[in-house]
């Protein structure tokens, strides 16, 4: 649904609600008993939630696409991801935390190695450490560049952020990273007349990057992509008249959030910790975003039992945000990350909504496989899940009389 | 669905399909059972048909949205909500059974209280009576404007209608309605040069109307909002090659089904009489919207114990219908209206379709929890209603070779 036929039927409320996004929530079976990490977890707490309320499965982007955790989040917080597309080099920023202007132009790197005919031999460098991203790193931000700040920073292994800061900058530029060995970079190149002075400026980088990394092999050049400009969209409390807030300990997260114009609140790693700053803002705010981070990355790890484990910790804390007694609560994942793939999948995310006024259904359980008969179907749109918060919230006017 | 794709699938066929729409049918379920008002009826006849049709839960605009009537129907009809709105002005002459000519405009007014300073002190002048309403308009109807004519109706309490007729009128004016107190009307604007002279013709009314109410305090105002005209759409003949008839006791419906061109059928209040209505016209058309009124009357009063009987007294008409020998029969509401909300909701409605093509589910009680499983799912596009009417009627060609 657009954004602007919502809008239009926003009315201010005294409600509060709650999503608790569970990073990479949704799973697949074990061989051992046929259950995934969420249905074998001990969950006493989201299960009577979930018997209290309406549940379902959601699908962040469409059936049979893989999120990004960008995508994944935007999806959940309403906004359509197919519409709502953030470049790479943005993209790269928010995971650093790197605090974008709107004028900046920020492009994804890679270290990479270039042969004696100026083809690329890895595009990664052999994966350089860290450290050593850090080192050459150092060395690039001596660059300078006329009229314009640069920024050089450290993502992880071979991947580097480049930023230009100035006036008349334009993202409009066709990657040099010619995705495949065997090639040259690709010539830098303008989309749009409006973008000539940054294409000028981006190689003048690469040429003065070409001779500092020289000595440098297997990390002797740059490859640049995904050149983009922080997004002017309708800010969270815009299109859902909602004041909100963003627990979340990692920065991607907190930079998506603050994408979105969500206040970023201080917290702390242990989701206890992302709890407690709940409990102590939770005068200040009408939705809150709570991000927990560890079950992804168990299964991205692929560890079945760690999953359970940071599933069972989240479980734990739920009395506690009980206890504040929202209005609506919304608890879902950004996508799943089954420990059987080690990886995002396209798998249809656990949703569960509760609410006074929720309809609820015969699911006693949150797991995968409970849900499909849940009230909320089994291929819910994320982007309505925002509509079903506001409509419990009572903060939408009916449409039409 | 678009309606273009639908027209050029349509062929002609002998069957005939009913619609029976139980207005604001879905709800919500009391503490004592945690059963909804239709889960509590008794209805054996409903209950059977369901056992021998397929079931689900259908969203009138979208999920989250609560349907006004008007678009409640529109969806249902098949004609996306979204994409067919009609103006307020043309809604409350509809409500009234005000029967709009193509070129007339109309517009909903409130009485209201204005200060010495003139700005709004009261939207509502107090909600004075339908009495005191009809004495105002009655002094109203004085006013007289060159070239058009000046219909002022009473609607309810301080509601009116005004409806101008004559040629070169537009409804493209923005609403003098401010939308809240301590400010003054809203200066009457075109929204293009083709509404000026309408806009020059509104203001000689207010003009006139100011001077004539100014010794009725509260009511010595009035307030116009949601200019329009009367749409002009494909009818539901041209839509759906189906000759149609509305029986409907109630203004609002009636005015609806008009504005899609269906037959209006005079039918007296009790449910009974829509039925023997029903039987008498059965060999004239293809398609007959059968229309329930006070389910959603008794929900909006929060009468849950009354939404029930009427629901019973309804179905204990079905096997008068069944006698008929319909080939497809729908029965479903417009939008739910829960007691427990005393208003119109978002929730998903119940539906029903039967026909000896239907596949058969599982579902053999018709109410809100079972439907969840049906085998219409359980967020079923109002739209889509139609489509299945049609197809099950066998009124739709295959699509392709």
């Amino acid at each position: 649904m657009d954004l602007d036929f919502v809008r239009k039927l926003i009315k201010p409320a005294e409600t509060k609600v709650v999503m608790l996004v569970i990073d990479g929530l949704g799973g697949l079976p074990r061989e051992s008993d046929n259950l995934t990490e969420l249905e074998a977890a001990n969950t006493p707490n989201l299960d009577s939630l979930a018997s209290r309320g309406i549940c379902g499965l959601q699908q962040p982007v469409c059936t049979g696409i893989t999120p990004g955790s960008g995508p994944g989040h935007l999806g959940i917080f309403g906004y359509d991801p197919v519409k709502y597309q953030v470049g790479r080099g943005v993209l790269a920023a928010l995971g650093i935390g790197f605090d974008l202007l709107p004028d900046d132009v920020a492009a994804r790197g890679n270290f990479c190695t270039i042969d004696k005919n100026g083809n690329v031999l890895d595009r990664r460098a052999g994966r350089i450490s860290t450290e050593k991203n850090e080192e050459l790193c150092g060395l690039l931000r001596n660059i300078e560049l006329p009229d314009v700040d640069v920024f050089v920073e450290t993502v992880k292994e071979h991947r580097l952020l480049l930023v230009l800061r100035g006036e008349g900058l334009s993202g409009g530029i066709i990657d040099t990273d010619p995705q495949m060995v065997g090639k040259k970079p690709l010539q830098l190149k303008p989309l749009s007349s409006e973008a000539e002075k940054t294409v000028n400026l981006v190689g003048k980088f690469l040429g003065q990057a070409s001779e500092i990394l020289a000595d440098h092999y297997p990390a002797n050049m740059v490859l640049l992509r995904g050149f983009s400009k922080k997004p002017s969209w309708p800010t969270f409390e815009e299109a859902f008249g909602l004041k909100s807030a963003a627990i979340a300990a990692y920065p991607m997260y907190r930079g998506l959030a603050k994408l979105l114009g969500m206040n970023i609140l201080e917290t702390g790693t242990p989701i206890k910790d992302e709890f407690t700053t709940l409990e102590n803002n939770w005068d200040d705010y009408d939705f809150f975003y709570l991000h927990v981070k560890k079950t992804d990355s168990a299964g991205e790890d692929g560890d079945f039992n760690r999953k359970i484990a940071v599933i069972e910790e989240t479980d734990g804390e739920i009395p506690r945000l009980l206890n504040l007694n929202p209005d609506v609560i919304i608890v879902t994942g950004d996508h799943s990350t089954p420990s059987l793939m080690k990886a995002h999948s396209w798998h249809p995310v656990p949703v569960l909504l509760y609410s006074k006024y929720c309809r609820v259904d015969k699911v006693d359980h949150f797991g995968e496989c409970a849900c499909i008969t849940g009230g909320l179907g089994s291929r819910l749109p994320a982007v309505d899940i925002m509509l079903l918060a506001l409509a419990n919230a009572k903060r939408l006017e009916k449409f039409g009389a």
